[in-house]
């Protein structure tokens, strides 16, 4: 039977079976945070330091009581950071909330309506933080010279968008995604505008080595139930890419693929 | 834990835990045809009655020792049937080869290149069957109006295609599936034309009760991966049609949802 | 420099040098319908027998004073007919009213809703006409077989359908109209659904000899200009067609076109 | 009658009645530059300093004999460079070569496979050059944070990609390109990426200002036909968008537009 447990995600030394990696914000309650977080089969969680209580607040409840350390990855993320230097400092308050844990996600953003990320600021950050010891998974737009450009920086994962955050559109550059994938000598995962099932399916059959999610799942009616679709669309996506697909024909018996003018 | 046990697929009064129909040609031997099988977790397998042994040459391997109708329900089909009088005929042969089984597959083709249906014939020979007692699920084009008619005349299931057979293009008009979905009352099952995960994803995130595939498995690379794929595909994209997914959007911020002008 | 003159549409013996036919419905007035045709460069006029009055009503305004048969050829059609009887006898009144013309436009609807087409009620009434001497332009779906189907019974033009009448969607199916084009030997006008001028480029560079449209144009909020801009983009998209574009490649340097995997 | 008259394109104060700008290279000889020049009608035409002699070599044909500056506004622009300042530098001979002319195309390129933009070269080069006095009109990716910046330093123009250079992909990611177009102030051309006639007429309908391109006029078979093509797309775009398209629905009937779910 074939399986999926030869074919681990290695971010930064580390393997990990699954390749679905969830946020922790937008949920209704802890509770359901923790059940979502289960169903997805996540081994990294990603927390954005500056809204959610990982100890900043001990009077208040903990994420990491649902999330516990020793049972997930936890990946401190710049959510609301607006310049490189708030995004250093967050990830600096982060180690030190979590003893020296060195693994972040870097997004620096450009603007608060769409939540796009601020390429030269997000350079300028990633450079810092690499030299200061961290390693860093990176949060980018789909353009193929600046992935490269943080990949050869030394950052361990880079995060290309599918679309904007919390848009729920899907991959709107397939061109750059796969230039980006092939060109990669570290992971790339898809961070940001994925919506439903399909499309981290897709992400993962264009050779992507993962998918980091939020709203797609703790905004759907049922995030529990979202969360199961999508560790099963991940999988699939991932298995389908290694199965290798049958080439696009317009019969079954054209004897050679579409050139792709039209479909 | 969400799982998929209160939502079975219904076709004639029997329930099916799986919404995956796979076919049974294309492999490269029988023990093949047996593997990715059981990797896809079909319940119910299409056979080519005129292409497929299964007793009629009783000197020859035998598909039903490896798909034993006992645990598969055996779905006799048309496949190169390009008349009413063919279809009927074949139909008749099976229920025979098969003890007075009555579910068929119909398809009458209307074009040995792109094996689309002929949609009047198919009409034609869906009555005849019905009258003579058969359970009809029924391979179509994706016409709202003959989808329509051929529920109305009692077929058990309606099949649109998603693009012609073998072509691996996925489903080319969204909209008509969509409006065929929305209007019946009887399970809708893509037939034909799926290439890879994300197609049959798409296809349960519609709406559709169930995918048919052979090609797409048979063909790829490695099979026995493949249906493993396509199993949690269809399983993803069912459960993300039940979860619910977020709007789209132009950004998280933006209050309503897009309009669809250029998304 | 290059010109159109050389590239007539013939239908039923008939050149025309324009391959926009327009309809006469939804301006807000004659002087609107008399200008939006001017600016659209239409030969062929097309006609609801059932809404407009093109003589019926001595009393009230003539359509036919705006758009003169003299200048105009006039196409009667069968909206709002949904059996073969209704169609038939609204083309025999047709030709009574415009002293023996032949020449119409057939189409005969499943349902109000949708307003897609009957197939089976279009190819009985298609029959009956040609037989009674009509020239049977004729409004069908995008199906390949019905749409040969109807070529060899007579019809002088086939127009499948891009979308639903009225939906403004563009053509869903382009693999179907790809596949009609290909295989047709009378013209092959695209009929329902175009939005906006992209769209009838697009039906025009896929090898369609023209394009019919009402909606789009009367629908639009200036008529008039957007019957010019869809002027523009049939001639762009025919020129385009004519003048054999480049492959679609990954990069410039590329040497060889894509295969369509994913663009 | 409707026409283009009062719509007229302003770059850095001047009046442009055509929106399509055209590359100069890949013509088999410069009486097919001139001829397709004048079938596109184009009154801006950019010049690749480092590829055409516009006067270097007094030797050799000179491009300004079959587009005189007279006649046309010469676009000089920085193909093949690969660092702000090869680009800069370019840009002076330009300026020394034509006699004061500051207007200039600046394009920094990253990558010589895909011949993408390196955005931070071009923002670089782009605040250098006008400091110096140029009137930069900017090649850059569809980055729409990259691209307001390249406005509010004062480019006259922002040239978002539509796809990689000489590709003929179209537009690739709506979403951006639509996010740029709302937020400018300056005009938008889309450059790059355009294969036919509806990519144009697509760009226009979204609302940009206009085009450029080479290799889908160069490089089509007949690019004379192909330049009257792409002519009459862009006017045709740029009068549906100021004719209001009709809203996408699912049918005629249907009271409200599409949530755009699907299509």
């Amino acid at each position: 039977m074939p399986n999926m447990q030869n074919d681990p995600l290695v971010i930064a030394g580390t393997e990990y079976q699954s390749r679905l990696l969830t946020g922790t914000g937008k949920y209704k309650d802890l509770e359901e945070t923790r059940a979502a977080t289960e169903a997805a089969g996540a081994e990294i969680v990603t927390i954005a330091i500056r809204r959610s209580n990982i100890g900043q607040n001990p009077n208040e409840p903990n994420l990491l009581e649902v999330l516990p350390p020793d049972r997930y990855t936890i990946l401190p993320n710049t959510a609301g950071c607006y310049t490189a230097e708030d995004a250093v400092r967050t990830c600096k308050l982060a180690r030190e909330l979590l003893d020296g844990h060195n693994l972040v996600k870097l997004e620096v953003l450009g603007d608060e309506k769409t939540l796009y990320p601020d390429v030269t600021a997000t350079l300028e950050a990633a450079e810092t933080l690499i030299k200061d010891g961290f390693q860093v998974m990176v949060y980018t737009s789909d353009d193929p010279i600046i992935a490269k450009r943080l990949e050869e920086m030394g950052c361990v994962a880079v995060m290309p968008l599918a679309a904007p955050i919390g848009s729920g559109l899907g991959i709107q550059n397939r061109y750059n995604i796969i230039e980006i994938v092939e060109n990669a000598n570290v992971p790339i995962l898809v961070d940001a505008g994925v919506g439903t099932a399909s499309d981290a399916a897709i992400a993962m059959e264009m050779g992507c080595d993962g998918v980091l999610m939020n709203t797609a799942i703790a905004a759907a009616k049922d995030p529990v139930l979202m969360a199961s679709a999508m560790k099963k669309a991940i999988e699939a996506g991932r298995e389908a890419y290694r199965a290798g697909r049958v080439p696009r024909k317009r019969y079954a018996s054209a004897s050679s693929p579409l050139e792709g003018t039209f479909f």
